[in-house]
């Protein structure tokens, strides 16, 4: 007699019946990839990575997974920044070859797409439909839509469009159970029954897995100006973006930040960047204006306001892209300062936000507080100061040991979360929480936030088999393995 | 022995020891306007109204009524139009006296407000501030914003800012429990954990009640520009419609429509509207250009693209407001339309949306399928065109018996419904689902998504105490009863 096969067997078995040998991946080199996330700060380990190529495949593998009782991940380009996506144990679900558009509207001014939609693809396609999809990040060319919906991604166009969430008409989710719920709708208002789409959307792959989404579109900018500035301040930054937001309305579609140190080492590293002022300052903005009007101005516009921001003392200098090049060359500066930091030796980051109105408090009292605690530390607050949103990073002093710095990590959590704690910040801006803030998330989150969270995590995922331990973890796993 | 009290008496007192007497109504006279809502088509019955004049007083009844086994419907200023804030028995939570504007901050450009405060309160102390808050309705006058979020209240201005969801950035709510959900933050950016601001607006009080919010404010427009033009058809409109997105982006501020018979009952009975068009025409369009950029000119902008329009004969004839006077009088051309069909008699209504490309066909068909029913009936579809979100509605015919007429609401219903149905849309667009759209719901909606609506009604109030009955019914209520 035979003895009967292991039960994940029976499981891959299974799968491979449904989905193709080919599309049911174990070979330890092939899987690898899925195994670790963009910094490398986790690694996980998985039974097999599965690659559906339907909402309905992907239903039955979630059916079959649970029946199995076998954990499972989605993953869209595993750009995620948070150990979100990170395996541990159980079957990654990739839903890459889901990348069909399934349409687009133009009169609707939306799309609908499938989750391993690359967040570039979508872009395109809107822009050859003379429209725009504005949500855009460094990643874009990696990042697919159903991972950007996942962790309701940020990125640089925030300011005038809103996060991914505000950009979601309509959702198809797979379950717990393996159910779709249908919620594929192109409506402008719909108040039937609860609002299921921003449940999922920014739940990490926790409550259910999108498999597709339709899109708001928006009319394409036909002109735009870029500014850099340099300024005496983040109070004065602050100054500026309140004047810029309220003169310029929502043609101001970025007003990004960088201190004297992001600026200096992104010339110092970044590849061809140039010295956009010929001074020095303490802090620096980049502004964009852009407008869909064709009689609108945006050149002007800045033109005006800068020079006014200038008489008024509030700018110490200014420079304007006077064509696509210069423009983009001016984006450079801010888009090449992580990569730039990176060289820099390792860094301990943060992503935050706060009040607008307290960002020049938060960027000084936990710039002050990180020096204090280590002598050398280079902070670099940095980013989307227009929506209140830092990344909040720390550049090992020159020459101290990697690992012994990064050792630090949680100190220097403690110290930064507090701070925007203080101020009535989140510690979880624009990435999500995944597995490197779910223990800070319990610290700092509102306790009865939390069994709210934790309830609705039961009720939609009573197994805990959907990405179990990220977020907020329903039974024991362990605690977050820190660098 | 005296006998026990009986226990809802017992309750009472309870509520009477900690509110004060003057604050527990029961007085039939009293109570009666609580009873019902703004249609009068349901009547309701309750124990008594509470007053609570804090959140703590609310967490408290919430308790009380919880541990004596007692239903609650948290109201505002009862103006919803689906009998959502109507009490089935048990105890009317009136948030009236919680009406604090609790801060203001022009920098985060955003207000927290307790549940109780009037809209138009909160639009008045945005305006002392400089700024706007957007959402406005009808009843602005006496609606609250507790229950505008509640309900994810839609109105004149969601074209360019949203629905009232859009416009929320922290909340606090009371759960069913009396645990209360400190989610007071002012952030653009938060991904900490789940999206729970979401669940609350828009559910219609049944998965909690909402105590205070923090709202978006937005920079106080300037300068607008106010137009009502003649068209041959629906499908003109939107082709009118495309065509200034296109070019206003979101300058575009409104696009109202209304049909000819709408326009003819208004002249007939709106207090001192006069006839905007020399001519007649199929259908009508009311739209508004507005900026709060010093240098827009919505005017230039509204006669070129309008003179654009006629030329390309897209529209039949416009008129342009030449002073704030004249721009008012355009507005109360649709907005005391509601006002003008009740004078035609009864009414049977649907508050629905489709895509914005099935619009012509939604109007169509539903309108010659109304009218193939009922020899006489009087369609018209009239409303936020620009949302997509039509209030189609239907006069009966003349000299028919009201009640008679009214008697075919269900028959109406599902032909108007299946027509949206089969158009992709939604049967409940901005006034929600409440009692009168609950059975409808059940029949058209996703039966994943509304099984998923219940396991969130079970998870978040598993004894079914807040607003029973209403949206999903989560045990056995009795039918709704229409008209």
């Amino acid at each position: 007699m035979t003895q009967p096969a292991p039960p994940q067997d029976t499981l891959l078995d299974a799968l491979r019946a449904r989905l193709g040998a080919a599309h049911v991946l174990t070979d330890p080199d092939t899987v690898a990839p899925y195994l670790v996330e963009e910094r490398k700060l986790y690694r996980g380990t998985a039974l097999a990575v599965v690659r559906p190529a339907s909402t309905e495949e992907v239903a039955f593998v979630v059916r079959a997974c649970s029946g199995a009782g076998v954990p499972m991940v989605a993953q869209g380009g595993n750009t995620g920044l948070t150990g979100g996506g990170v395996p541990q144990g159980g079957v990654v679900i990739s839903l890459a070859r889901m990348d069909r558009v399934r349409g687009l509207d133009p009169v609707d001014a939306s799309i609908t797409v499938e989750a391993g939609v690359i967040l570039s693809a979508v872009q395109d396609a809107a822009e050859a439909a003379g429209l725009l999809f504005p949500l855009s990040y460094a990643s874009r060319g990696s990042a697919r839509i159903g991972g950007a919906l996942a962790t309701n991604a940020g990125g640089i166009a925030v300011l005038a469009y809103g996060n991914a969430r505000d950009l979601v008409l309509g959702l198809e989710v797979v379950l717990a159970d393996g159910r779709v719920w249908n919620g594929l709708k192109s409506l402008r208002k719909d108040n039937a029954g609860y609002d299921l789409k921003h449940l999922f959307v920014g739940s990490e792959g926790t409550l259910g897995i999108i498999t597709a989404a339709v899109l708001k579109l928006f009319p394409r900018p036909l002109s735009r100006c870029v500014a850099f500035v340099g300024l005496a301040s983040p109070r004065a930054a602050l100054d500026l973006f309140v004047r810029l937001r309220a003169g310029a309305d929502r043609d101001l579609t970025a007003f990004e930040y960088l201190p004297a140190f992001g600026l200096d080492i992104v010339l110092r590293h970044g590849h061809g960047t140039v010295r956009p002022l010929s001074g020095d300052h303490a802090a620096y903005a980049l502004i964009e204006l852009a407008s869909a009007r064709p009689g609108a101005d945006p050149r002007a516009e800045m033109e005006a306001a800068l020079a006014a921001a200038i008489e008024d003392g509030l700018v110490e200098d200014a420079t304007i892209g006077a064509s696509a090049a210069q423009d983009d060359a001016l984006w450079a500066l801010r888009e090449t300062l992580p990569e730039a930091q990176t060289r820099e030796g390792a860094s301990i980051k943060h992503d935050v936000s706060v009040p607008l109105s307290r960002l020049p408090e938060f960027l000084e009292t936990a710039r002050a507080a990180c020096e204090a605690a280590m002598p050398g530390l280079r902070v670099c607050g940095f980013g989307h100061f227009g929506d209140g949103n830092i990344h909040f990073n720390l550049s090992q002093p020159v020459g101290m040991d990697r690992a012994a710095f990064l050792g630090e990590w949680q100190r220097f959590n403690r110290i930064v979360h507090d701070v925007v704690a203080g101020l009535g910040g989140s510690i979880a801006a624009e990435h999500g929480v995944g597995l490197i803030k779910r223990d800070e998330l319990q610290r700092y989150g509102d306790p009865v936030g939390l069994a709210l969270m934790r309830t609705l995590k039961a009720a939609l995922d009573p197994e805990d088999r959907l990405n179990p331990g990220k977020v907020v973890a329903l039974s024991d796993h362990p605690p977050q393995a820190l660098p």
